[in-house]
């Protein structure tokens, strides 16, 4: 039987970063483990996320999730083996999705974490496709913009993990056309493979001519991971009543001063349009809808979903940087 | 009996205003009066109405309705008698309501008018509280905020005729704190005295500190009739799953550059806030149902709306561009 370990490394906030972030802001440390408390587990982490939302937390303002302090480890999505535990629930041997991710072994409550099946997807799918991705996708379509059958509907950030997975839900829930936006000609090819019926490379023009050329007959719902641009020829695209589900703003993540607001936005008047944010946290009701659903377009090769992996837990960092840049198609991981 | 008039005069668009719009940019003029058509009523108008949206229609920007045309008469709403006709279903005496506004006698389709009862209520309250106006409160607050008993209600523009209503409206639909904005001493005194619980004026400092102040515990709803700092401000303010009612962008109708969105829009993502812009024209099917409600909130004494008046046609451009301005307590209207 192997020897419980007593250290683990894991990756710090060093510094806040100002703008893009840099390695210099992590910092990799050993840290003691300290005796299992009751209920508690002992986790090996073999896969971890590393996901745009991270890096709202590296600044200190309030939102949704309270931010990273510095000095003090960062944490994420991981999936692990369980190698020692103190609690009826979950044996030794299981593999388990959590939130503690960013360090090679966690102790967590036994409570906080959820048994997964590695036998019927690799662990990484719980971090993706079929774990928080794959719901944002799915909750920002049907509960967020109330997309419609039929719908026209366009998704930025497309070759990214959430777009991936929108672009293929919305095709599955059927959308009359799914149109996405990605920065670079490889990603464009890919999305159209994934069942995009129209795709574009942002970085060849205005985004709006863009879109205007792959949906002049307007859109009705626009899923958002991007912001800026993207959002202000979005809402100039809308039809009356067209929704927006505003996931995320990563052309601004890394923004120094408050980027404007859409000048447009007025038209939202004109055209009864509806803007509406989400963070999927808010829809954990919709998960196990989602994961029966998830299932069958897997099952029936509907949906899938690219991975980008790294390896090493000191090579974390250097992979949030480089998909908060966009290096990735699809979900960014990192092996432990 | 009384001469049908062969001539009418009205206001024609003489050349589309560069930001505020000034009086040359209207011409009054003497134009024949066709013969009726079948089915067809000629109205002496009384009152007319000039509201801030047909300031969009003046420029020449494809939006909601058709943009007025140089050198064609404006319309918009008004009452009248109905002189002579030539439709069964309306007979000469009758007071309608109908879009025909900004001329002194308008020819229409009998179709195109509503009956109204002026011993219920005054012509002008036709054009206000109990029509477009009240209604558009109403639809705001209720079908596009979604508003809740015991929410938290901010108004902009809370001394306009839209203002006014809203927050009499959300007061009697269980609102728990209804707070206003306007742009004088004696508006926010008198908005006080129609109910709003807080009241400020938007002039005496950044709107952001007047609503801080005002709401300190942060707001539900947002019924937006000016854009600009105050919608800023109140995505500022609102709490998680906070709703807009995007009405009016007042401060920005004279803008001739487009005016920049704003800046913190981002903060609807992890707020899970909507932001929901909308037209009246789009909601009828709600007038019956508020024209029960506002009767009995009438009757009640729930509901009151100041107007204030100007005489004569010709004097009815400036009082556009007067209440564009905030000359205006409650509902501009012009007596013809």
């Amino acid at each position: 039987m192997t020897q419980t370990p007593t250290t683990t490394r894991q990756i710090a906030l060093a510094s806040r970063p100002h703008g893009k972030p840099e390695t210099h802001d992590f910092r990799v440390e050993t840290v003691d483990l300290p005796e299992l408390g009751a209920e508690e587990i002992l986790v090996r982490n073999t896969v971890m996320s590393v996901d745009p939302y991270m890096r709202g937390r590296m600044n200190d303002v309030k939102s949704y999730v309270a931010p990273f302090d510095v000095g003090s480890p960062l944490d994420g999505g991981a999936v692990g083996e369980v190698i020692a535990s103190r609690s009826a629930k979950v044996a030794v041997g299981s593999q388990v999705l959590h939130g503690s991710g960013w360090r090679e072994h966690a102790i967590l409550p036994a409570a906080a974490a959820s048994v997964v099946d590695v036998g019927a997807a690799p662990a990484s799918r719980y971090l993706g496709i079929l774990g928080m991705t794959g719901l944002t996708a799915y909750v920002g379509l049907t509960a967020v913009a109330e997309m419609r059958e039929g719908d026209t509907v366009f998704v930025s950030g497309a070759a990214g993990a959430v777009g991936q997975a929108a672009g293929q839900i919305a095709r599955a829930l059927g959308a009359g056309k799914v149109i996405g936006s990605a920065g670079s000609a490889n990603k464009v090819a890919r999305i159209r493979e994934l069942g995009y019926d129209e795709a574009f490379n942002y970085k060849d023009g205005p985004v709006h001519d863009g879109l205007r050329a792959a949906a002049p007959e307007g859109i009705d719902v626009y899923f958002d991971n991007v912001g800026g641009d993207h959002l202000e020829a979005a809402i100039g695209e809308l039809r009356l009543f067209g929704r927006v589900a505003m996931c995320g703003a990563i052309s601004q993540y890394n923004a120094t001063e408050p980027p404007p607001g859409p000048h447009n936005l007025s038209l939202a008047i004109g055209k009864n349009l509806t803007l509406r944010g989400f963070i999927v946290g808010q829809y954990a009701h919709l998960a196990q809808e989602y994961r029966g659903k998830a299932a069958e377009w897997l099952a029936g090769g509907r949906l899938q979903g690219d991975e980008t992996f790294r390896d090493g837990l000191e090579n974390a960092p250097q992979a949030f940087i480089d998909m908060l840049g966009g290096a990735n198609t699809g979900k960014m991981l990192v092996r432990l």
